[in-house]
């Protein structure tokens, strides 16, 4: 019996961090009452820093992890988008090297018909992030009001922005006291951050695009599928139609891994070119995002409009539209060598012969972040035209001096470390290569028995 | 890899916490960096509540609980008492319910010619604390200075005093913390705090009484006895004598629970005495001092010493002294109606006849807490004159109205409340009591193969 408990009664922060530090299952009032009482500061940091510890350790149930998504959610703002008439569906990736899927997605969604009301963030630790990569086209701006993002997708059916403070607080509050207390790393607390987000959005469905492989945040495909599942779950649960995709981030995504270069190879992807990975990926995630937002009747049925909607230049007139809308150059979409280029390049070439076995790809994340590419510290600002581009990926066969990768780069010492570090992460073996990789490792969810 | 920290290499508490949320084992540089950084305030509050919780439900190794007791004991000031020719010796209990065994223990052991430089502590939850006790003697200071500790000792062997700014001040911040982020409950922590503080005492050799049952913090002999092999081995590390004896808490010790009461008990037991259980237990715990001090060359030895001193009134006569160096009223000594005393007394009497079968403790130390003898709240004030007096103890035949128990009470409602506490607390039983739970359940430590 605790004596002040047994002569108050009434919610307090220090009985719920014990409850769940005893392996306890909270109730949606206990997680409620600790995601309300923090964001408005009625609970100290110390607090909630030991909860989300013990969150970290003991796990949630999927009853907890839904209550902690739908307290987040209602700490602000959840748009409403009900003036649109046509399905609103987006798109979440985790994060990994060179996915730039979102840029093309959006475009292309929309031109099928879709409403797509996409939520972004920015570059975190290896990985690129898409704000950043909008900001590469000048003049794009991802701050926009909620009216001003109603607007844009009353226009062209897509709009990108960033967080706005209305959108979530509980998540913005939380997110930066798990940054700096090692409590990041948690399925529950990823899940309940990144569905409060979206769901935020107002959408009718989402497709997640689930990373694995080294330069995921999921270094393994169980990690990866246990969080999927927890994300489509508690979608559900949410009355939301949610799948999750399982995907390859054993090496970069396409060719290009910076933000003016990844511009230019979304460009490239909506010209119907582009390599193929990111081609291929692209076609499935829109499969699914026109499934869902019932356009089309089918996966594969999707995947076919969206060839077409590529191939008659639709989805890059949408993409060109949306650009336009939120106040950036649309020649840069025609003219690539509108976006920022970097000074100089440097070519890292092949010290062996045979295939390339593997390509270390958190290490090509993080070359990018040292030449400027990304951040180091979230204050620092990011130069949008230095990057890598990747002559080879992991299958291919090399030839010693063979150029592998091209660093663009502004500072000298930057791309040696960068280099360095590049050169490092290649793998070149004698032997025939390994079985591919999938791109598609698994999809999770069965959002088509709810049609 | 982590990026930030492959760039800086520097410790950082990030990775600290990351660490041991992963189960590591922190070096002692990366302890004392917590430790010293978070006293200094270079650490907040935050990031230390987070390890702490990754402490509670990782645990430590024997060598991070050492190195945590060593940085908290050397943040602040270790006692210079090489002054002094006799050995110091300590004693330290975990906390019960009418446990006063410490003030019979200091002057006992003074008289025997062993130094007892004793820091305490005041009450915590349904627990009494010795300065609270010594508070009820009118005029005792236990707030002395450093200098001022060092004489009453010089004087008359003994000293009592509370914890000061200088000692141990990473112990004071870090148990603050704990207190309101629910990571008081880990036996590595408890040992460090416990530890920590003893061994800035300066002394040679500690006598630790862990208390098991449903009075003490430790419900069962399995987590009392591994706290205490923690407290022995951390102490052993740092190359003190230490032994713990493992006593029974299941009901109160002695007759008297309430502050002023207890003082009488213990003049009682200075006399000669008083209940046996805590006679027994005041004898065995100084048979062990005097041992572990060098003037017993067995505890058998030390323990009729000890007889002796209490039956010549040497003990009793070293309390006086040391009551007067401290500023308290020697008087109360020889006429505890100096003491404080309660105005009003009722009865708890039993309902049937038999045998009394268990007496819920922590209930008994709650009633008093609820009477005004304890702290609901940090900042609580303490009356030192209320408290409960048993008729019975465990074992007892009892008939059916026959005195259980008096309140001392000063308002009439909180008596009431304690009334009704004290009642469903006591459980009589037509059947022949249960054997008897031992009052010294083990004996942890060797410290006679150390001499």
């Amino acid at each position: 019996m605790n004596l002040t408990h047994a002569l108050t009664q009434t919610l307090r922060a220090i009985d719920v961090i014990r409850k769940k530090r005893d392996g306890g299952e909270l109730s949606a009032e206990e997680i409620d009452y600790l995601v309300n009482s923090y964001t408005r500061g009625d609970i100290p940091d110390y607090q909630v820093s030991a909860w989300l510890m013990a969150v970290v350790l003991r796990g949630m149930t999927r009853g907890e992890t839904a209550a902690l998504t739908d307290a987040m959610l209602h700490s602000g703002e959840v748009l409403d988008l009900s003036s649109l008439t046509a399905r609103k569906v987006d798109k979440h990736s985790t994060g990994g090297v060179g996915d730039k899927t979102s840029l093309v997605l959006a475009p292309l969604a929309a031109a099928a018909g879709i409403a797509v009301p996409m939520i972004s963030g920015r570059g975190l630790g290896h990985t690129g992030g898409t704000l950043d990569k909008l900001e590469a086209i000048p003049g794009f701006n991802v701050n926009l009001s909620v009216d001003q993002f109603r607007r844009v997708l009353e226009v062209c059916g897509c709009a990108m922005i960033g967080q706005t403070a209305q959108i979530a607080p509980a998540d913005r509050k939380l997110y930066a006291l798990r940054d700096v207390t090692g409590t990041v790393e948690s399925p529950y607390l990823i899940c309940a951050s990144i569905m409060s987000k979206k769901l935020a959005e107002g959408i009718d469905a989402l497709v997640l695009d689930v990373k694995t492989g080294s330069g995921a945040f999921m270094k393994n495909d169980e990690d990866a599928t246990f969080l999927a599942e927890l994300m489509v779950e508690t979608g559900e649960r949410m009355g939301k139609q949610v799948v999750a995709l399982i995907t390859d981030m054993d090496q970069p995504l396409g060719c290009m891994i910076g933000n003016a270069l990844e511009v230019v190879e979304v460009i490239e992807v909506l010209r119907g070119k582009g390599p193929e990975d990111l081609r291929r990926l692209c076609i499935e995630l829109a499969g699914w995002m026109l499934h869902l937002g019932g356009v089309a009747a089918s996966v594969e049925e999707g995947e076919k409009q969206s060839e077409k909607l590529i191939a008659s230049g639709k989805a890059l007139d949408r993409f060109r539209q949306m650009v336009e809308l939120q106040g950036g150059d649309p020649r840069a979409i025609d003219d690539p060598k509108k976006l920022p280029l970097a000074q100089h390049t440097m070519t890292v070439s092949s010290r062996g012969s045979g295939s390339l076995a593997s390509l270390q790809c958190e290490q090509v994340g993080t070359a990018c972040v040292i030449l400027g590419g990304g951040r180091e510290r979230k204050e620092d600002s990011v130069d949008p035209a230095v990057g890598i581009v990747l002559h080879k990926k992991v299958g291919d066969r090399v030839s010693a001096g063979e150029p592998l990768a091209t660093i663009h780069y502004n500072a000298e010492t930057r791309a040696d470390r960068a280099r360095q570090m590049l050169e490092e992460s290649y793998r070149i073996s004698d032997s025939s290569p390994n079985e591919k990789r999938p791109l598609i490792h698994r999809v999770i969810g069965r959002p088509g028995d709810k049609n």
